[in-house]
């Protein structure tokens, strides 16, 4: 290679990179709305999750009826769970009152208690959009309290206080999760856990109870945990990885200069990962046949198809770059939770976080590898998912208030 | 976050990459060896690999000595590995010539029979320099059958022997890596297997022989294959990822305009990753204490700071996001590896293949992430490499292209 060819690559890489820049100030100023005409969208194969009527994209209403005083509907306990890319928020309100923030509506909780439960995500780089929101609440002026997991609370235990004036108390991160679960079990039993069914492209809630243990809990945020919950109490943390969330946000934000999750996430749900990636299908296009070892059309080299495509010339689509980053990570998190299960012995596996959001292409992949180690190395594992995915740690928190209180969560059973 | 922050965020991810580009366009005009001056580089953390007087860095020496015809000096067989980034090439001379080709001298093995076995690569994607080595050499005037393996067998096999006028034979992958194996323990028993000493930071050559059975090994190319040798002559492919060489050498590319591997390693090796991801302390960082079931000061979130650092316009260097890549994906394999060698039961963990190149870092990182997981659960496994990394498949070619032909390979004894 020479210089001359060098500096022409150079030259190419830096117009695709301009171009990739280009379009998404474009995408940007034109409301986030403006896709691509070009983009290979497969429509049968890329469905919006639904549940009947009830569909799991972000619904946020905001509700300005008669406001109340906080302090005659709120009840005084709130759940954070601090991460690297965003805090998530649990509080609860009685009921029958109209609640007037903005929140996550298809995740509500109607409880058997006489409150329901609410949530919200805010950024956690700058706590600045959580702090407005319980001011305006007047949440610190109702509980001296703030039950906190995720690394945040520590790295922001200072600031909280100070800013707040409120006590913080730390609940352990892994502990946070399993609460979340039984929570979950005790008030969602039939509306929580999910498979996604491949053929069909749609999810199937199961009933929710003790069938489930054991299993491992795949939390996967910027980072990711791996649990081993043995059943509605006793759990470990068995594994890890570093390369979750914040691996495919690092690369959109390189690529593109936007460092919004859930953007860089609609963006990769148009790109299709086929022209980026390698598969078997390329490698051994030659024969008709592949090895006896090699099972499918699985996915065999990610960013398999750069360089040649840098070399011809042809045009690199930041879509089609996010949905091979987000397979890369999906793929890799399930291979792992994989191994992990088949050393402890565990068929079914759940997997949960911010990083899924209930999101068709993540779940999809998640599946789609779970089937696919499993069926080549002969096991039984399975794959499932919760709606409430990246608020496990927050409802989990929120437990630990409200039983700090001696607050009760009933279960459907003990209301009936 | 509004438009114009948005566009201000795109104008100086631009700007970086562009700074980025024309870096890395001076330091190829410069003949690679400007390094940047402000990067962090502790050279006692980074030695070079010395075993002895012999170095492990590629000498390429090309000796014009008085030639003889090929027809004198050269064994008529030749192993070829056509794998997705570089074919590799075993060819081998009679005794006592003075070869005349640039190739691989540190990787050059002195057999007990009477001749000698040499190593070449070449770059994958076009076949033209491997070609014109052949027609220098003449080889395909001696031998009608190459023997290949590696996707490119399947891939350039018309190309091949349209090209060549030979004969195409293609040896299963995993069996050339079993037959390297077994050639290496025959003809350099005490030279070629080698543990790296974390902190002599220096590699220790141990002696090889059936102590290491059965063992896990990796291969590392573009993508990853993961075998069980259970003996010298049974094995099985167990696992692998597509997370390989190429998601290294994909971000290199798109970051850099650059996809010479070996450029990619060497710029990689004055970066530091500490700019770049997050570890157990930077999380905690409040605290003095991690929680229990967080082992160490271990990676955490690879491309953790990436957001943090734009937002702050602090400038990310190309080398510390390519030490980052290097070492995720070398982490990511580590734990993959970990994880088959426990379901397997087994504690020896070979790692070869091409993109470790007895590169340090790389060796590093993986003996680092191997006794982090061993220690962390409990187990004994320990990481080996190969001095032949890269060349394996190559190797294992030739021996089934001598053996084809009833040549036998005298092990050290036999000689004696």
């Amino acid at each position: 290679m020479n210089q001359q060819e060098d500096s022409t690559k150079i030259d190419r890489v830096k117009q695709v990179l301009t171009q990739l820049a280009e379009k998404n100030k474009d995408i940007q100023e034109n409301g986030n709305e403006q896709t691509n005409q070009n983009s290979q969208i497969n429509q049968n194969n890329k469905p919006q999750i639904q549940n009947g009527n009830q569909s799991l994209n972000q619904l946020k209403p905001s509700l300005s009826l008669n406001r109340k005083k906080s302090m005659d509907y709120l009840i005084p306990y709130i759940g954070l769970d601090i991460g690297g890319t965003v805090a998530k928020c649990c509080i609860a309100f009685k009921k029958g009152i109209n609640v007037e923030f903005t929140h996550l509506a298809h995740l509500k909780i109607q409880t058997h208690s006489d409150f329901d439960l609410y949530f919200e995500d805010f950024p956690s780089n700058d706590l600045t959009e959580l702090f407005e929101f319980i001011d305006e609440q007047e949440i610190s002026n109702f509980t001296q309290k703030f039950y906190i997991t995720g690394g945040g609370a520590h790295k922001y235990e200072e600031v909280i206080k100070k800013r707040l004036g409120v006590q913080v108390i730390k609940v352990q991160e892994m502990q946070s999760l399993s609460y979340g679960l039984k929570v979950l079990d005790m008030l969602l039993p039939n509306d929580s856990v999910y498979r996604f069914n491949q053929e069909k492209k749609q999810i199937e809630y199961i009933e929710q109870s003790n069938w489930m243990f054991p299993l491992i809990l795949v939390q996967i945020g910027s980072g990711v945990s791996i649990l081993k919950v043995k059943n509605k109490d006793e759990f470990e943390r068995v594994s890890g990885t570093s390369l979750g969330g914040n691996v495919f946000l690092g690369i959109a934000h390189l690529l593109t200069g936007n460092n919004n999750f859930n953007q860089a996430l609609k963006k990769a749900s148009i790109g299709n990962n086929r022209n980026i990636d390698l598969f078997v299908s390329d490698i051994y296009k030659q024969i008709q046949s592949v090895p006896e070892d090699i099972y499918g059309d699985s996915l065999c080299v990610s960013f398999g198809r750069v360089k040649q495509m840098l070399k011809e010339g042809k045009e690199i689509k930041t879509e089609d770059l996010l949905q091979s980053a987000l397979q890369m990570v999906a793929f890799n998190i399930s291979q792992i939770a994989f191994l992990v299960a088949r050393i402890h012995k565990i068929d079914h596996i759940f997997f949960t976080g911010y990083f899924i959001k209930n999101h068709t292409d993540t779940i999809g992949c998640i599946e789609e590898a779970v089937n696919y180690f499993s069926k080549s190395q002969e096991q039984n594992k399975k794959a499932f998912f919760l709606k409430h995915d990246g608020f496990l740690g927050a409802l989990g928190s929120f437990y630990v208030a409200a039983t700090d209180s001696k607050i009760k969560f009933k279960s459907k059973q003990e209301e009936q």
